[in-house]
């Protein structure tokens, strides 16, 4: 297997993320967003919508989605399940990763993507040029406050995002707030519940990453 | 259990297929979105996205998102496999699915919600009101014409859309296609691989829900 990586982008944060948990080594290529390597004639060979992480598999098949690639690792590797423990937990990791992806890393990268000059004609991923949109620069910001405001009122209740473990879930959410900083939102003093919990995570080894 | 459905809307179709494919019944309730009812406070109650599908599952817990749902569902009830039969095909049918909803379904939704009169404060689901951007309405339609090309492209070369098996990103590119009619895009007759498919999935019975 190889991970196509890129340490600066918070998309393949979470894979990375999800391996060092898992305790396995993969090797990795970085692939230079900021020098535009992802249009590469290459690597649209091995993704066509030009985007990281993308996973080879042993018979050189590329996985090209962060949910797609950690199903299959968590297959691979079940120990220590990442992805729920039951079918009800498994539902409940899935919602809260949709949600959480939907809501909050859409959100920042919404308002990221439609302000940043390098993106002017690229707000969304992939070959097409699509030019920005100054409305949703607001537009955006608000969600991630929503989204902020949402998440600490979850995680009164909870340890981590799904019960009392550390799942996918978490790690989404993490790479989500982490990437709100690049729009200037951060967890205010008032959402306590939401700062306990991103310490908590924050705290592990692979949070490093 | 209860599958919370609304048969005018396309999100929660995806639910009603997949459930059919797998020839078992469950007892539906109807949440009239036409008429708001997703705004109700019993509802937001159940979920406070506002959304459908909502599966209640026997214990009175929620599950609120497509993939989480049918995740459950292919738990509970193995056969057919419409989630893949490996660990391969099942990331497989994970990133074909979060591709056609990004880039199909999503698109659509841009262009429809950002047009229709009743969705004028409401451009986004949810409790929060986002005014429409009128930018969106033709960046949806371009991204769901690319849409189709490349699933013409992709179609070339393979009976469904992963492998020769149904799979529910079938069922999620059928509910895509189907529900860009409501921004008057549709198949062109030069988009051979493309009809072919549709015509073939279309005659399933579950493509009547």
């Amino acid at each position: 297997m190889k991970f196509y990586d890129c340490k600066t982008a918070p998309s393949p944060r979470r894979v990375r993320i999800f391996i060092h948990e898992k305790g396995v080594e993969i090797p990795v290529e970085e692939v230079d967003l900021r020098q535009k390597k992802q249009f590469d004639t290459e690597f649209i060979r091995k993704n066509p919508r030009c985007t990281v992480p993308v996973l080879e598999l042993d018979d050189g098949e590329f996985i090209t989605d962060t949910l797609a690639i950690c199903s299959y690792l968590e297959c691979r590797f079940p120990e220590p399940p990442l992805m729920g423990g039951d079918p009800v937990q498994r539902a409940r990791v899935l919602m809260w990763y949709m949600r959480i992806v939907d809501d909050g890393f859409m959100a920042v990268a919404e308002s990221f993507r439609n302000f940043v000059k390098g993106f002017r004609n690229k707000a969304l991923t992939g070959q097409i040029g699509y030019p920005q949109i100054p409305d949703l620069v607001d537009r955006g910001r608000k969600r991630t406050a929503q989204f902020f405001a949402d998440m600490d009122q979850h995680l009164a209740n909870t340890e981590f995002v799904v019960d009392d473990v550390f799942t996918l879930a978490d790690i989404a959410a993490l790479v989500a707030v982490d990437f709100a900083t690049a729009i200037k939102t951060e967890i205010s003093d008032e959402q306590r519940n939401l700062k306990r919990w991103h310490a908590s995570v924050s705290a592990r080894p692979s949070a490093k990453l």
